[in-house]
């Protein structure tokens, strides 16, 4: 049987709506340019604040992916 | 007065939804068989990605719970 | 050009609804008494249950602020 | 010779006088159900505070115990 | 679709050969006990040391298995 | 219901005695000030060493306390 | 004299057969494509099992490799 | 004899021209503020780059000093 | 408005003079085929020595610019 | 002025005691072959059990002291 | 009865073979000077890499041995 | 081929100058009585602070040397 290989690159997404929708927009731009992602991993949760509110929610999460 | 005796448990929930619902699906089981469940910490959000998008978020939390 | 100097403290947020809303809960009852926050880091996220519910969430995060 | 298996489970324990004896309260109720406990490894202190005084250690700690 | 929740727990297994071989053990014997184990991962391997030969591999690993 | 919010701060206690004292010195010094204390996380301890014996224990703490 | 660049990866390889053939497929499948590989870092021994066999080591390695 | 309580806190100084300016800029900033700082530890180093070339380090440091 | 995404990818760079110039290094190299790099973060500090002095400064960092 | 050197090593002490006194036992035994110790810091604490009784607290500390 | 006391040396082995090789070889060798050595802890796996292959496995292990 | 050890101590160096300085300084001292040191890696940065300026630079590193 196969032995596959994995790469893991780390990314981070930003979002104005929450810390999922930060981690959703990462994968959704990875995904344009690599094939196979298979898993994601969260590194670390922060974000910019502008006037006492959230502007952006910054999560950086690394991704794995197959090597064809 | 009494000194309680805690232990921790750590569990793994997943959701096709969102990381807070992951959570909420490893403490709804958990508490099917433990009982009092006080608190829990996350340990480490992840998921798996099918086609580009987040098929299941995966959450491992410690939960701790009064020794009886 | 002028160097800025920032402060950090750690506060902990709680919700009864979300871990996000515990950390928009946290920087809004912060920034009553701070001026010029910038940023946050998540640093732990663990809540309280009772009756096999999340009762509260309950976030640390660091806040980030310009010293003048 | 034989290969012995351990288990390792993370419990707290509490104690109204010091963190040793919170330690000790720990490891006293631990073996009321578990046998052939070898060892424990301290992994967080902390406490409760009433009106400027500790009203409880606490100390999570893992305890190793041989499976038969 | 449904959702799983796994547990993990940490056990130490030990062996006169080799460290894969300490993690081999560990895993077999908790199978006797645990269904529907899934992965593992490594924690920390250490060992004991007698007359500057290595008596025997200790290997901790937390194991995932499915709850019913 | 209300969501309290709580801010932490790390204090080093020192104490001749033991390091339970060390962290006993810590809370009752910051108590003076700090209204609200509610909890404690040790992060470390060390001390300094004059001619062979421990001339002061020192701790270093988190102390929450709930923000009016 | 010239001072080198290097660039570092992460790289999860498997294996059927044992946690140092996980790292050394990592490293034969990295060496296809990238050139002037220096060196690897352990980061994380993993792995699935299937009734109570491992079925595939999995080791996330760095590697390093010097940049043109 | 006495035991003295200190605190610390977390500040990130920036410079143009270097790592340690940087924290020499936080500690003189902090010093208009703060009396009987006596020591620091630094935290994390990081900085901005504009067009491939740093613009401002960064670092973040601890700064502990004697409460009265 | 818009959520940007970035990628973070790990360098070594080195220097016969200064931890400051081996992270300088590192980003002038990269720069030559990376656009839109915004910020490093210092993962290690290392060197080779020979005849008991440096003869290279090693610095690990992470830097992160803007997916386009 | 002179700019001292220190060097830091790692030693277990035991005790049947208490964590404090395993660490005064360390320190005892360690300043009998080495001089100019200053200070110690904790890295780890743990113990043996026997009939669910505390046989041995083991501290693990690293003392440093000045070379001369 | 007595209170052993260790002390905790870090030594780095190699091996052209394995990783569980250049854990023996870094023991044998550190046997030859040091007397009642009895446990090793690994701190690290890495390694050099030549034309793709593996040409030295490097573990740092912590060996720790009773002071007489 | 012969397979290398390595042996790594811990030292802190100081300077009145700067980290770097700490660093050289600590390694000019070790060479002293260590042949064939190879690496270092630093550990950690701190230092003393007097009348709102740094007096000392205090940099942790440690030194890797080849047993002979």
């Amino acid at each position: 049987m196969n032995d596959h290989i994995y790469k893991k690159v780390e990314i981070t997404g930003s979002s104005t709506e929450s810390s999922d929708d930060a981690i959703r927009n990462a994968i959704k731009k990875a995904s344009e340019s690599i094939k196979h992602i298979n898993w994601f991993e969260v590194v670390e949760t922060r974000g910019h604040i502008e006037d006492g509110e959230i502007s952006h929610w910054q999560v950086s999460l690394k991704i794995g992916f197959r090597l064809e």
